[in-house]
């Protein structure tokens, strides 16, 4: 594998590069300060939304997923880390409101910081990445289709992040593992 | 409406009653007393075994969704509740010998009390109701197809499931309805 | 079982017997015709729309749950299926909109027909059942929590339409047992 | 952002690099040429799986994921594309054996290819990446926590396949794109 995945791994970096590292601490001390977390996302960014849920689970923090049976309401102290790469989510938008209402804060990771979701949120993590809101014509600037380097660097950057909060929270490889489940 | 839901509320009635008692408040002790709780069925069984997680999430119990990014491992002290209609479900089977092999009891609600699931319960919720294991030909019993009687009965079982751990919980409708999330 | 069980059943019986059937006539009409259809729902009421979908697959219907990876988006000649049991349901009053705005046609279940939601749908299916929008106070009518009624209901609706729907379609158990996955 | 995410990309591109693109492009073949196709895999490979079956579904493939509501059965034909990085996850080992009895193909991404699932598979694509079955002691090779850097690999490899899939079947950006829900 060479010529496409490269092409990938290159604008991956390019992206993640772009990312305000001071922008990513402030998310990682708000995710570590929250009395309870919610993650919400659409499509394929719900999935990455999940991936990073997951591991928050293992770093011990009260995480859950939007839509799941066991997810909490929010209120004061705790937050909703929403994803709207476009910025224009109509459900993601409805939660945000509904978050801030209840006097949660409201993380959000997007590529479009002048987007509606931005406006609802305490705080961006903004990724400069293609998105479907860029896709097509002459905004086009990736290779890959609609959001996938969106979704691409959101993987790479909740990677970090979990090394980030791992070394902040103090927890080991090993007590990450062992709350991982063996029902698989 | 009329003959339709009277016929399916009829079949549900007669189940039901066929369930024993005993058995239901020896679940609701388990459920009460486990560590952890996660709760597992495929297909549309899966759906009914959600449900009941939120309403044990209301109730303050520990409960997961197998699958679910935040659903934790189990071992000693811990309770699989797994769903498996026709007893005979290959994935529940295997989520139920990795539980018993880590410790955990496992609660198995069934219609088929001599199947291969039941051998690798500790405990089994017997309702005696039509599933995939015989809706065909002579052993059909239901105007509905597959396993809907079945799932039906585990909806209204788990309703007064719910009562039960309740009442023996304390816990209040107030303080229920108060752990139902905003995020909707 | 009896005591708890009867009483949810009898109130499941009352509240279905005041079902429109002709509603439920047209909202069976306009599923089998939809082009494609999609459901949606929150919390428990989306696990009983889950439920009805699998059912709706079975008889051949072109249909999808929102949030999967897999729908469709919806036009004219589609049909979104959405439950809002207090017909106040922030993400799906989103989604009805944006499935009014590209032209597909909209069917929604509440116990609410003067919601929000009832007055962006071109059909309603009205289940008089207790749900989130009257559970305290005076207001409340049922033994059981939050829109357990509503969701119960649902339940028996949607098995009742099941059989409407495969007399209509001409499909046999056969059939639909043969479209059941056997990857479980 | 730049050491830790720098790290990551590196890891990635080596692992990518070591991937056979004869299998890549023999994988692509059979799920161009599938009947039906379902993906399935446990936790965070799972939702990689997911995010690779919503651009196959924008490539007009038929294709499901395991657990959805309307997945269908599998027989000759047809194909399972599991994912099983550690290639002893159970229920995975579980469902291949289901698919393989009822004669359809079975494709497995995997970073054991001595592992059980591999003897259960027609055909692998091998990613030479840590796993949950290589994440301790002497045999750790990865600065990123448990699967990370497979399931990294699985999104930067498929976002690869999507690409040559494009190109294999003559589907077109905006054909895709116009296949992508607008229930958002």
């Amino acid at each position: 594998m060479s010529t496409l995945t490269d092409a990938l791994l290159n604008e991956l970096r390019l992206t993640v590069a772009r990312v305000d590292e001071r922008a990513v601490d402030d998310a990682c001390a708000m995710l570590a300060e929250a009395g309870r977390i919610v993650v919400c996302g659409c499509g394929r960014e719900a999935l990455q939304m999940q991936g990073f849920a997951m591991r928050l689970f293992h770093l011990g923090l009260p995480v859950s997923v939007a839509g799941d049976m066991t997810a909490p309401p929010l209120g004061a102290g705790d937050l909703l880390f929403a994803s709207s790469g476009p910025g224009e989510t109509a459900t993601i938008l409805s939660l945000m409101r509904t978050a801030r209402d209840a006097g949660a804060g409201v993380l959000l990771i997007t590529a479009q910081p002048a987007g509606s979701a931005a406006r609802l949120a305490d705080r961006l993590l903004v990724v400069p990445a293609q998105t479907m809101a860029d896709d097509r014509g002459e905004k086009r600037s990736s290779a890959f289709p609609m959001g996938s380097l969106f979704e691409g660097a959101m993987f790479v950057l909740f990677e970090a992040m979990v090394l980030k909060l791992k070394h902040r929270l103090g927890v080991t490889d090993e007590v990450m593992r062992a709350r991982h489940t063996n029902l698989e």
